[in-house]
């Protein structure tokens, strides 16, 4: 039987000695031309078989870049929807290549549903059929529904090994609009919280129900973290987005465990003009690594 | 230029003389077997070009019972996202079919993102390169991101005379988990309501952000209906989940208009065995009609 997803994660963890998630996001007009000019591909207007192409072949520069340094990566499902089934395509190949590079991969889709809908969502992506043979090893969820939007997802990973991270508080301006307004007292991500705790059911250190948390909300990540304490937490936002170091220092438990870190566009879309694929793949690696530093930093505060 | 979604959701119930949503959900264990014996395939763990043909076949059946009766259908992506890059073709496929039969297309994915992944799902669904040769008509979204993961989608359909349904309080029997609980005495849903209200931009009757309003909800409905009087809801719930007419009766407005009731798997799932295809097809008209006649029955109560 395989391995469950928290002791999956903490393995990976220990493995690469750091718990950061590099996000593959593609998208097109942001991605270095250098590309573009190595596949003999125009930028403007790309779709069908040149799309997949392009998607599949960053995807694999990403991969190739930092799998030696970092234990998962985080494909943004939206990206690769913009073209279809052709955008389809190239993200199950993405995420098969992820896999045989050794990597874990969760899937950032933020899905939710009905309960019978849900279901359907949940075997397309962690089900032993689901996408790119096997699915991905953990999904990104919308709590908005309510318990029997995720409850189906739970039941599945749990049969298969893998994990779910319910958004609890988000990193962007507009997540407190919901997330934080108070009921009883009580923040709506409180709810959120205590309604994924319930549902945690093996008695490990972790279980296979984790949170995303934003970065750059503070004070209610402490919150969360006492809220959540067997929940791994999926933090975005300490990169372009702007969140605070010390915020991600609180989402670690006291061993610096607990906690995966993404960061997206600071890493595959590094600044300046690069002439070679190779000047590329160097500036991805050297802002890795200093995204690597920093995170580690933030996890040494911890100890 | 394009008519808006408003104005085309109009003329559509208008032509058709009813507000019927006839939802395509193809759960594979579900479809008649009667559909598999002509193709030639087993019901059994179906994978690539055949469960691409199945659902296809499947939707275009669906197409060609309701067509000439209701104005609007509404794959459900879960479905189709199952059988990965296949199962996206099947849906382009499907939409496009259902685009040739003069139907509107109403995609219930129920999206939302931060802000820039947002604007990517926006372009993937109502943009003009979007999935099948410029996208659907509709798509259905999750607010619990906040205003800027809804803002990028009400630009782009307002740009491509297109129409979002934000999920305001929904069918299911834990929607109320969330959209329910009072905030300084005022639920959730409400303050998601204003929210999309202050999106709307046109002066018509109604504007491209439109609700979805559960049949299951009851007063709640009501309420919301108040709050949101220029825009048109999405009802699910009257079928199979036990919604209440009562309360789809005060979806509408006072010329009975406004308002789009769904119904998937009761029309698309007809009981009973079937031994042709004629069967099969002649059940699910015969089940539209009962549903258009209930539906109806609600209009004119509103009247």
């Amino acid at each position: 039987m395989r391995e469950n997803f928290a002791t999956a994660v903490d393995r990976a963890v220990r493995a690469k000695g750091n718990p950061c998630v590099v996000g593959i996001d593609p998208a097109v007009q942001r991605i270095s031309p250098i590309l573009f000019s190595e596949l003999g591909v125009s930028q403007e207007r790309i779709q069908s078989e040149q799309a997949e192409n392009i998607l599949y072949a960053f995807g694999k520069l990403v991969i190739d870049a930092v799998a030696d340094l970092v234990p998962v990566v985080k494909p943004q499902s939206a990206y690769y929807e913009v073209y279809g089934s052709f955008g389809m395509r190239a993200l199950e190949k993405t995420i098969q290549y992820a896999k045989q590079k050794g990597l874990l991969v969760v899937l950032d889709a933020k899905r939710g549903d009905i309960a019978e809908t849900s279901e359907a969502y949940a075997e397309a992506y962690l089900g032993e059929l689901g996408l790119a043979n096997g699915g991905v090893d953990c999904i990104t969820l919308n709590p908005y529904l309510g318990p029997d939007s995720i409850e189906p997802f739970a039941a599945v990973a749990q049969r298969t090994g893998k994990g779910i991270f319910v958004c609890v508080r988000t990193s962007n301006p507009g997540g407190a609009f919901i997330q934080s307004r108070l009921s009883e007292g009580k923040p709506i991500y409180a709810y959120v919280s205590e309604m994924i705790a319930s549902m945690q059911s093996s008695e490990d250190r972790y279980g296979h129900i984790g949170a995303v948390v934003g970065a750059t909300v503070s004070e209610e990540a402490k919150a969360i973290r006492k809220l959540l304490p067997r929940s791994i937490f999926l933090v975005p936002g300490l990169g372009a987005q702007g969140g605070s170091p010390d915020t991600v220092r609180s989402c670690f438990d006291e061993e610096g465990m607990g906690a995966l870190v993404n960061s997206s566009r600071g890493i595959i879309f590094p600044k300046g003009n690069q002439k070679t694929i190779e000047e590329l793949v160097a500036q991805m690696r050297e802002a890795t690594h200093g995204f690597i530093k920093l995170v580690q930093t933030c996890r040494q505060a911890r100890l």
